[in-house]
């Protein structure tokens, strides 16, 4: 099996004030092509770290993957340290980079400067992967290990937009390369089931899996709990037709708690499914202020079904634009089911749709009550006029609960749309 | 100087199916105190890998801080992998983490099972940290080098607010063994000016800085470059004093660039300046979809000043709700000037507020024209009722384009709020 390392390099990192979303976008795409990431690791922006790390890595690995530190400030290093660890002869301009960068940075209203034109400077030991969206191209370098074998190594810019543009060709490279063993994955997306509930609910199914299909559990807040299916040494028809056969036995298990396969999101979800039925949707919220019509905008295309949301975070707004009636407000107050109800129906009617969903409640830290404690939400989903409304519990810091009232809304509205 | 390196375990970070943000939160928690972190690595769900991954860094560090692989789910084996590296007698349980087991998933409205029975037994070997929020129990082991210096080893649980909760345990117990070196940081938060313009700019001050100060760029698409200072070898208060002096130079450059200082945002600045000045602001959004709102409100208390948003998406929200006039839409289009302005105030007047921003553009990848391609956004702050905008275009995928129009549009309205 081919293998791969990924290396960041990055003070930026050390310190903790990038969090490197690259390792994993990188991971995914050598996943999907049956090669094993065996290690990640994130190293200083100082030849001494960069030799270290690469070095680690290519004793692990058939691929060195490293992103960062090719940026044009004096911090930056990258490039310098490995055309001296490929025992570069000199520096070369690429003149498509140095094409693409005169474009981008006109793009962006930025005038030319000498520290922009050095970036399209090469060591003439690597190819070069044209960077076509930023200014420090990638690089590729054929090595040699100790015992003959080749091994590559890859240098990708540090800004992850940036990486996910030239990933395709980094891709594309490896794959010419090397011979990859057949590998398949799918992952079954699940919301509403606590991941030590689905252990016990799916433990006879697990057991009896075949010895070739692995199974990861991926919990994640915003997701939910989703299920990766991987079988090895197979091809990917008869790899596929295996996995959907177990999956069939799962969703007998579990049922409406699947949302989908693969990337999925419950948004997602929601757009296949208001899309299939020509049908709309709105948002009304409070304590999520805004988060939910923000994961539903996230889908390309979901102007189809969304028309908008009010984030009615001042008590006024429920009541002037929401028409939630003042009373209610005053009897229950703002964090009850009779409030969150209002809401929903109320935002759906102002924006005309089929369905709302609509959120109040206590993200924290302060404003927690004895009867709302900080983490309470309420939530209530209109279809068609017909609304039900339910009360959750969470005890996470602000950003957390408003992730996890955010998602649960969503699959109410999921079950609601499902339902009708 | 104490050095540490950060062990994240769990195959779902090697397939790239989550992100590690651990790493960076326990990164910053160790530098603010003095420690230096110099390596971060990932490795597999794998005795092997774990014993590899800690091996590793004992050799290149004081403290080892290993998170994920805690889980109830059988792939989690951290706990057991540890138990066999530090020579444990054998597993009792912590009485104090099995009552907080069955306080949280009580909260949680889950039945206790077996499996989550099991989380609270430990290896003999470890001290206890209580984990407040979730089942695993982090824990501590104090080991020796072959040179006889004594290394820590902690395990955290991979569910970052259960890691972000416990933290501040562990740094005490950090503290409590080590003497740190002194070091002091600033952050200087900037918005506005590109990454290579500023680097020109301040050239010659960056040339300048003293010898034991050492800059650092730390460029962010939501929070704009931010510049790090770091000073060391010298108490807090002589450290501040000599940044301080750097930083009222690098004003006189940049001035009004700057928005704030360490952990800021511009909808913390934003925040600062409406509570001083005791007003409001409201937010009409289309291309960003309530992420201009969801921003302002991820910070707490921000229901002082903010009261609420309308994500306009469909039209007849934007004419309904937001009275921009139909004729406006007809004849120049929902992307323009005229129209994002008409959202601005007419969101501005319909919730009673002193400044609103608003949003109209081409987020992508559909929805280009020749006029207004994929990446334009028209932006418009009304103050008060006085009213500017101003166009921009961005060359990213639509996330990262959402996140640009929204943190330039949180700029401009910070500048409105500053020029008032």
């Amino acid at each position: 099996m081919v293998t791969a390392s990924i290396c960041t390099i990055g003070d930026e990192i050390l310190i903790g004030q990038i969090v490197d979303t690259n390792s994993s976008m990188i991971a995914k795409a050598l996943n999907a092509i049956g090669v094993k990431v065996v290690r990640m690791i994130s190293g200083a922006d100082s030849e001494e770290d960069i030799f270290a790390t690469v070095e680690h890595c290519a004793r692990l690995s058939d691929i060195v993957i490293i992103t960062g530190g090719l940026g044009p400030t004096k911090d930056d290093i990258t490039k310098t340290a490995l055309a001296k660890f490929t025992n570069a002869g000199g520096f070369i301009q690429s003149k498509e980079q140095y094409e693409i960068i005169e474009k981008v940075l006109t793009a962006r209203g930025i005038e030319l400067s000498d520290i922009n034109r050095a970036q399209a400077m090469v060591p003439d030991s690597c190819k070069v992967i044209l960077n076509e969206c930023g200014t420090a191209p990638c690089m590729e370098f054929v090595m040699q290990k100790e015992n003959g074998n080749q091994y590559l190594i890859f240098s990708m810019p540090g800004v992850p937009f940036e990486t996910e543009n030239a990933l395709p060709k980094v891709i594309e490279e490896i794959i010419s390369h090397f011979k990859m063993e057949n590998i398949f994955h799918k992952t079954v997306c699940t919301f509403g089931i606590p991941e030590s509930t689905l252990s016990k609910m799916i433990e006879k199914w697990e057991e009896n899996l075949p010895e070739n299909i692995h199974l990861a559990y991926l919990p994640n807040t915003i997701l939910g709990v989703r299920l990766r299916l991987s079988i090895y040494g197979i091809d990917k028809e008869n790899g596929e037709k295996e996995i959907d056969s177990e999956i069939a036995k799962l969703k007998t298990i579990i049922g409406d708690a699947i949302y989908g396969y693969g990337e999925s999101s419950l948004q997602q979800a929601i757009g296949r499914l208001l899309k299939e039925m020509k049908m709309s949707v709105c948002t009304a919220e409070s304590c999520t202020g805004g988060k939910i019509a923000s994961l539903i905008t996230s889908v390309p295309g979901s102007s189809e079904y969304f028309k908008g949301s009010v984030v009615a975070y001042d008590n006024s707004i429920k009541i002037n634009v929401l028409k939630v009636r003042e009373e209610t407000i005053a009897k229950y107050g703002a964090v009850s089911r009779e409030c969150v109800e209002e809401m929903a129906e109320g935002v759906r009617k102002v924006m005309d749709c089929d369905f709302a969903v609509a959120t109040s409640g206590v993200a924290g830290p302060g404003g927690g009550t004895d009867i709302n404690p900080v983490g309470t939400v309420w939530i209530a989903v209109s279809a068609k006029g017909e609304v039900s409304s339910k009360k959750l519990r969470f005890n996470a810091p602000r950003a957390i609960n408003v992730e996890r009232f955010s998602s649960n809304a969503l699959n109410m509205l999921r079950e609601a749309i499902i339902n009708l």
